[in-house]
């Protein structure tokens, strides 16, 4: 690399909260695994009490350390997360024509075992404190929220819904700048919750990273990508009219194709666990028999996100947590955009 | 109907106990529900161990009954088993052109939990024993097996499969005369085992025969219907050359094809239970981990079939009676065809 001037050594960190999201209609599979071009358009909701909160700064003071240094919740990462963590580095240094190694901490506000994708919200997180930390530091080209998303987009894929709060469309787009998200509606909008009832299993055998290679050697997979605009076009109306029913339905029935495809591939990705079932039985069973309007989605986990309206978050998670399924359940509004904060991890 | 002359009334009885049957690559679907026309050929094996048998009177001496009996493991039928049943009879009324009621009594080898498919070995006994119970009687229009296969089909598509011995292929077809099963092997071609793990899990909210009317509301039918015929001839192949890695490669794949199918029907159909998915995993890694050359399929139920070679029968069973998931194991090698009795249950 070139070397370039170092920027002011103790104004050049920032720290961002981001926030994790649930799709109510899937992304699986890429076109371009390098740019994360997906194979289709996605919707979800930003997650109020789910985020990652990120500091980085590009030097610490003299004496600087010389490789990138990455510490996640209390503990200093060396193995799969510290190499996609500085690739991503990489590119934001590329994007920045910036040559500095950087220190990145950040904490989670929901364990790992929540089985909540982590990836959105910390790459969200990482994207926008490197981004700002630069730009407080002098750094003129710092790019735009707009093309920050672009680039944790080709770090994890569902991190750009991460940078709009309330509900979020991503278009699938053609190339890296056509492949953006948009706000369908603010967090204002609707309060619709998502309980997450986190469910006993052992950990994910593959992560979602690789499991997007795997989408296309599903038979099932080109009909299912077929489904999506329609499912795209009722979700988006739905929650423009607040339409729990409509919106619910839709997300049961995108969430059970994306699960067919994965374990239609090849190798099968059997993402559901023991209890995943199970609950998805009772949930029909409470929605059907009870009356009580509640629907499911089930991510690239065994974890159920639990869809109801706001008058009936306290039965469906006292009724989640009484389930012998579940370790715990995790409530969750439509969460804001991505903000800057002033109290540094470091 | 017009009356018919009576056939001798002590004579006019028969027995004969058939095999259920294990599909490899599976019927799912129906073109015509009257009939049984499938979606799709399938191939099953025989199953040694797993059999109904059935015994037919068309009349018990005077005074001789008005309606149809029908008892089952000894328990008198009168809800939807006693009208799927009398339909059935109908069927043959109509085929041999006689009017008289029929008691039926049938004994299963298998108890109801074992989750194996009842119809198959149970409609193939009842046709066989009903038909030899007219000829024993005198009459002399009594179709022929293979006629006796296609009225079997019209009340459980995979009954017909249930009339031939070891390996048995059923060609979809295209009107009642051409939907017919064939020998591909004889029993004693290859001892392959399966051993039926039978699971804790509640029973089925949709029966096999209903679920076959949904499977057209998949948008992932039609693609997985197209699969059926690679399918088809990649396992007609390994049971020709006793190959157990590709037959066991193309089980598993099929059955996934038609799970992802059923669990992305309207309304989805979840047969797979707590334990299915936890045992699949289980089975993966003794084959990939431990070198035990294991398979599994699974029907429309949450009980998996394991596929293996004769020598690691005992190993194989050995370890599924020890999962904390299992409650049985039944140990089926390829059955016979269907044998007629010369001890009858009444």
């Amino acid at each position: 690399m070139v070397a370039t001037p170092r920027p002011n050594l103790y104004r050049c960190k920032a720290t961002c909260r981001a926030y994790a999201n649930i799709a109510f209609v899937k992304y699986w599979g890429v076109v371009d695994a390098n740019l994360n071009l997906p194979a289709n358009g996605s919707l979800s909701m930003t997650l109020s009490h789910a985020h990652a909160t990120t500091t980085v700064a590009w030097t610490d003071g003299p004496p600087a350390w010389e490789a990138d240094i990455v510490v996640i919740d209390g503990k200093e990462q060396s193995g799969a997360v510290y190499r996609r963590t500085v690739s991503h580095l990489d590119r934001i240094r590329t994007a920045m024509g910036v040559n500095w190694p950087a220190r990145v901490e950040s904490r989670n506000s929901f364990p790992a075992s929540a089985g909540i994708a982590s990836s959105a919200s910390g790459f969200c997180a990482l994207t926008v404190a490197a981004c700002q930390a630069l730009a407080a530091g002098g750094h003129h080209d710092v790019p735009d929220r707009l093309h920050q998303a672009r680039l944790a987009r080709q770090a994890s894929g569902s991190a750009c819904r991460s940078f709009q709060g309330g509900f979020v469309e991503w278009s699938a787009g053609g190339d890296d700048s056509t492949s953006v998200a948009c706000q369908v509606a603010g967090p204002d909008h609707w309060s619709l919750y998502d309980v997450v009832a986190v469910l006993d299993s052992g950990s994910k055998s593959v992560s979602s990273h690789d499991g997007h290679r795997l989408a296309a050697t599903s038979p099932l997979q080109e009909e299912r990508v077929r489904q999506v605009p329609s499912h795209l076009n009722a979700a988006r109306a739905a929650i423009r009219a607040r339409d729990l029913k409509i919106l619910g339905e839709i997300s049961e029935r995108d969430a059970m194709l994306m699960h067919a495809v994965m374990i239609s591939s090849e190798p099968p990705l059997l993402f559901l666990s023991a209890g995943s079932v199970a609950l998805m039985r009772q949930i029909r069973d409470w929605r059907l028999q009870e009356e009580l309007e509640v629907y499911f989605t089930v991510d690239a986990g065994p974890n159920l996100h639990v869809l109801c309206n706001e008058a009936d978050v306290g039965e469906v998670a006292h009724r989640l947590a009484r389930s012998p399924w579940v370790l715990d359940t995790l409530v969750n509004g439509p969460g804001p955009a991505p903000e800057l904060r002033n109290s540094h991890l470091f």
